[in-house]
């Protein structure tokens, strides 16, 4: 980790400024840009894109990258930050470190020494954290009764649904967990909890969190054990649900995504800190 | 119970209308009466207050039973329903139970067989599940960061902080649990938390729930260990925080009270039904 | 606590030892005597009773402090230590701290300057903890399943009956606990388990634990719940089972007494020192 | 699982017993062989291993399938069972169920059509709760304080790890989870607990649980956080301790291996039975 004194912090929501100050008060210089509409964390400096590009060792940009064609995502910038300033400005050996998702954006930086922290393990895993809280709030926003005593069915046992299923017993609700592998079943059994065949879902909850991007709660299943639920979708789009059968059973689903930065940007800015740092240690940067 | 066949449950919030709807799913026969603003539960008969006093074996009345002087506190019901009209149409020997707090409010419905649900011992106890798991809600909401691995302090260890710590501790936050009594400081750290003594608090905490109705935290023991934390306070006013400092000490204090209804009225409204039944089951009404 | 600076610990177990040892680590000057069968514990003072009680500031006697009449309970000294000799041989103004339960023992002090630390609300609920511990160890010792996911009732919710049903929810039993307040019951609730009422319990358990020193399980309960259990009887004697029944139903079932000594002398050996420092701190010794 | 109707057990051990006795209550016709020292488990058929394996439809042999060279495991038998009995008498076509570790066994039961139950993901993940069990049991009986409030160390994060890691929090102990990857340590401390890297261990700890087969504690990190520790070894010999440095430090180790089948043989029993349902229907034999 000799080689990186400074990082530049380029766009991005709270995660990122909780980012940079969390590297500030690890002794790194931090530049940032992008964040004229809020206050300066402490330690950090303020610079615009292009000087914040070349006096930092590495350059880290949001999660997404961009939300819209050709832009930075920076939402609390004074003005549009183009990705193409952003390859003319960045030296081509300089590493570039992003949460980038899709292809398409990836190809805007073309050129450039991309490095994902999104695609590391431990950055998904350890955003499983405020992921699972984020459900548990909404959850609680939602439902009018407690969730202590409530009957919840979290279907998926992967990073996300172990978490959940976790705060969700240490709040005091009646947990079964549906999977797939028997392997899963028998782990979740002896964590506490009930188990169930995630393909064949019976019985009645009061909360479900389905965390399986795959068609888990169609029309048969949503009348059979959804009737008077509420369901939080925590799968990517399009999500685990028949959102028509839903609609027509009228079965409340949200759709709860990116929720770490919305639920708990402190930490997910830690995680964005925590995987940059490995890779930089792991990478030899 | 035998002498008990039908209830009239007349004004309240969504804890009367949860309440209202269990009775009549355990097979009473229920008037409400103030609800003309939402759909019947089903199972329920809505009748003016006047035949609903008459109709019933017992009376239930919400908590509390009054908000504005003279009036019944009805916030879903076309007019007013003054307590006068209560006081004058409820039979002298029939049961009216309700949540009465002050003196004030009992003396105008004097001459009324007036029983308190909200004074019996289990009706506190249960109320501290929703009470605790509004806290956490709050907590997830105003907080930046997850609970999950946040270090939390909990002063006092009753009812509302025993509960409150089993679901922080459940969630996964470092728990400090401070208390009074030796005999509590052992079965704080026998159940897998950190104990301090209420008056000689320390450290550093990213949040803090104080259930005390006392001053617990003066200008000292908030320069001390609140200095960047976020305090939610439980205790009834005027709590038990020095208001003014923490102002000073651009410390956030929440102050929420009355959570059960707000935060789970469905739960709220179990709790009063079950401490109806227990009145009417030992007093022999 | 200025004018205690040594302690003189005269007979007792394992338990007495660490209590010694402990204190020798706190910074006092510690005299032991009747523990010639066991090495000395690092910092303490090996001397005969009669120079310990003149030496120390405070004496402390073991729980319980005698097991034969006439003398101390020294199950490692070389010799018998009468209580006659403490009697003449310690002032009448020293301290003498003692876990005494029977009058007839105090007898036998009489004279002395007696403080009871066994009668201090902390050290009852601080012994809680190695109590429940070690009927949990029993139970996995007796019980051929493994505690997780087996069907655990708990009869009794005061300070072990909470401590036990942390443990055993805590290992992933299904935990049932039954109590007679409603107040304890909707806390238990509030935990995250089952509640039942003591006194019509009903269902099949794997595992019962009593704690009530009431006869809680007579041939009626025994015959309805217990049927293929094994129980585990924590109350002092003559407990709270039918004994004869359940020899007659084979059930089996284990008195398990005096468990903090067993199961763990150290942590025993802790809760005495910390009641002995209370007292001298409130008591102002 | 329709052409399976009846079952063989041919030797074991107490599970093997417990395995027969669900079986029948299940509904199948199960013969037994080699328990001539037991009773009969209820609804079972006992029978000479010839007739047994003649008549089952499939046949159970015990884990491990043999002891000494030849000989069946059969310690309840009232004489020795040669594995070329078995090989000579069971069809070839018939399927036989067993946990088998080694090659060398495999060959004396050339020729026939051996399935093994041992080798499935799920047996390993559900004998992950005997076996943690069976580990806090030696725990508690070894060391002299409460595993409540005692400082543990779980090395390696696999389906014991994480099951030992979940029992000792549920008892109140201090939990620090070492594991190799960022992946398991952001999980570990999401499960609220505190994580370390594997391979630089520091700190005191009163119990120390290694999972882990290669040589996690070598003579420094022994020295490092041992010091005053017991260790339980379970990962299979030689396990993950130098031992020879152990024994010159003076810090106890105990190898605690095939836990399931001395801690709970009831429960591991019904992970074999799980396992054999599993291979019959997923197999379709």
């Amino acid at each position: 980790m000799n080689s990186v004194n400074s990082f530049g912090i380029i766009g991005g929501d709270k995660r990122q400024l909780y980012c940079a100050q969390k590297m500030a008060e690890d002794g790194f210089t931090v530049y940032i840009s992008g964040f004229e509409h809020c206050s300066c964390p402490p330690g950090c400096i303020p610079e615009n894109p292009r000087t914040t590009a070349r006096l930092s060792d590495a350059v880290i940009l949001p999660m997404p990258v961009s939300r819209s064609k050709g832009e930075l995502f920076a939402p609390f910038s004074d003005g549009i930050i183009p990705l193409s300033l952003l390859r003319q400005t960045i030296p081509a050996d300089k590493p570039v470190l992003c949460g980038i998702n899709g292809a398409a954006e990836q190809y805007e930086l073309d050129g450039l020494r991309i490095i994902r922290y999104s695609s590391r393990e431990e950055f998904a895993a350890a955003n499983a954290v405020p992921t699972a809280e984020g459900a548990v709030e909404i959850a609680m926003r939602e439902y009018e009764g407690t969730i202590n005593g409530a009957d919840c069915l979290v279907t998926g046992y992967g990073n996300i649904g172990k978490i959940l299923c976790f705060m969700l017993r240490g709040l005091g609700a009646n947990v079964t967990a549906a999977a797939r592998k028997h392997k899963d079943r028998a782990l979740i059994r002896g964590s506490g909890m009930k188990d169930a065949d995630i393909y064949s879902l019976s019985g009645h909850y009061d909360l479900i969190f389905n965390t399986v991007p795959a068609l888990i709660f169609d029309r048969h299943t949503l009348a059979q054990c959804a009737a008077e639920s509420i369901i939080i979708d925590l799968a990517s789009m399009p999500g685990g649900i028949d959102d028509n059968a839903a609609d027509k059973l009228k079965i409340p689903v949200i759709h709860a995504l990116s929720l770490p930065g919305k639920a708990a940007p402190k930490s997910a800015g830690i995680i964005i800190k925590n995987a940059v740092y490995n890779i930089i240690r792991e990478e030899e940067l």
